[in-house]
């Protein structure tokens, strides 16, 4: 069946089918995603993330509430690293998600990744493209900000919120993360916390820091907000709605949407080819053998197999 | 200077340079590696993975004392996710460790990633390939065990001890984490602390249900152990060197040398893959602006790039 007349309409049941189709990578799917590409590109993709316990998860509920109150059509892809031990996403915090979701017409979807090298990319910015072409916006993207598949994914946002925990281990562990300096804005979380003024002067310091370092215009506001009460997710959401005006006001949305393609190009290419050996392709089989056998490293195997090199 | 000769006499000025250019991947270091990793195979690899704040680097340090005891000349990588903010790994953990290594005679390193993709899996294995054939043995890889990378690096020691700490968050984190299902020994940190029993339950319950699922004849062993006073860091010594005993012992060390080779050859190859064209590499420019025009969507676009469709 052709769902994408139906996912262009922005009929549900075919949105949340063709999100499956994505996130299973059906062949037979890769037409329909094509096309779907093409008509998508009109959302402000919103990207969400920060380490695990940082309360990301409440957070996007909040903003769900908040977005529609003002008339958005809001979608969520949720990147959920599941277990095969678990055999799937773990729930709880989807549950509490799928809530906000039932009372403001906004789409939640989460993803599970199964441990597929690569495919977390790929499947989660093709739910996205669904999402947009059925004119959803924003879209977010909610994924821990740990590992560089993750960061990766995040990097794939037009509007990255990094929240922060109040005291969750130190400070530090977001900075390990690696993911602070790609936040065009800076969450705190549970600011009813006495300990949320230590985080987010932390930031500010860090903030001072990197001021040194770069050059850009866009300078990244900290905000503490309690997605409990509701307090200053009013202000994220201004946050986030005026960074996306000055990335279309200062001609700077270009080169972001050029960083983004290329990055999507590259992870899906990466993506495809440890598929094909995933699969079965057996070309890999003798270079297994001759690495074990020490007879060549790892690298030579790598560039024969990429066919950079001749078997001599 | 070739640095080769030195490295398999256990020079440890020279170890230290070659990981220092394995971590820059110099292209001139590729010959030296090759022959580097000719002569590895003979250490015993130990991956120690657990999320952020598990106690990973407090409980690498006790490990250090207690293999060097037993007489054992032991080599430590330490993948560090760093920040380009920070300019490099963070201290604190990574200073203390150093302490066990100066009264040991162990070999500590930390690497530094900056959001190098992929790259991680590499240097980090280069510089396990140096310590094995400069005659380190067991070689620690410790590593933050979330995220793809950092999974992949995990899964190519023969021995994986996954650490937990009790009441962090909760014991579901680890889980998403979906380093569990690949644990030969479970450890779990602070055992002085009340919850710990907790975890150690947890651990249980989830291990009975895995048991269901899976037919491995190495039973898993739950160790409760107090990096800081020592308590039971002894017995986990003895649980990682039954389970290598174990592995050569029932024929299964083939199948794992199989999989690690072919883990690091993929892995390899996707690094190799994703450098040429953060070096530059202008064939991927054309394809940018066809995805962002949406005339071809990234699938299309990485198929182009790998050389498996041609261009119409």
């Amino acid at each position: 069946m052709d769902l994408v007349p139906l996912v262009l309409e922005g009929h549900v049941p075919a949105i949340a089918r063709m999100i499956s189709r994505a996130e299973a990578a059906y062949p037979e799917a890769a037409d329909a995603l094509a096309e779907i590409y093409k008509h998508a590109g009109q959302a402000h993709i919103v990207g969400i993330t920060g380490v695990p316990g940082a309360g990301k998860s409440t957070l996007v509920s909040a903003l769900i509430k908040a977005l529609a109150s003002a008339g958005h059509k809001v979608g969520v892809v949720a990147v959920d690293p599941s277990s095969p031990f678990s055999g799937g996403a773990i729930l709880g915090d989807r549950v509490r998600m799928s809530d906000a979701a039932a009372t403001s017409g906004a789409f939640v979807r989460s993803m599970a990744t199964r441990g597929n090298l690569g495919g977390l990319a790929r499947s989660t910015l093709e739910a996205v493209d669904i999402l947009d072409a059925a004119g959803y916006s924003p879209v977010i993207i909610e994924t821990v900000g740990v590992g560089q598949d993750e960061v990766e994914v995040a990097s794939a946002a037009h509007t990255i919120v990094v929240l922060s925990a109040p005291g969750l281990g130190d400070d530090i562990q977001a900075i390990k993360a690696g993911i602070l300096e790609i936040a065009d804005i800076h969450a705190v979380s549970k600011s009813d916390k006495p300990e949320a003024a230590a985080t987010v002067a932390a930031l500010q310091g860090m903030m001072a820091l990197g001021a040194a370092m770069t050059d850009t215009r866009w300078n990244p506001p900290i905000l503490a907000v309690s997605s409990l009460s509701g307090d200053r997710v009013r202000e994220l959401v201004d946050a986030i709605s005026k960074h996306w005006t000055h990335l279309q006001e200062n001609d700077e949305l270009c080169g972001r949407r050029h960083s983004i393609a290329r990055t999507r190009i590259l992870a899906t290419a990466r993506h495809l080819f440890q598929r094909k050996f995933d699969e079965g392709d057996g070309s890999l089989d003798g270079y297994v053998e001759a690495v074990i056998r020490r007879a060549i490293d790892p690298s030579a195997a790598a560039r024969l197999l990429l066919g950079w090199e001749k078997n001599t």
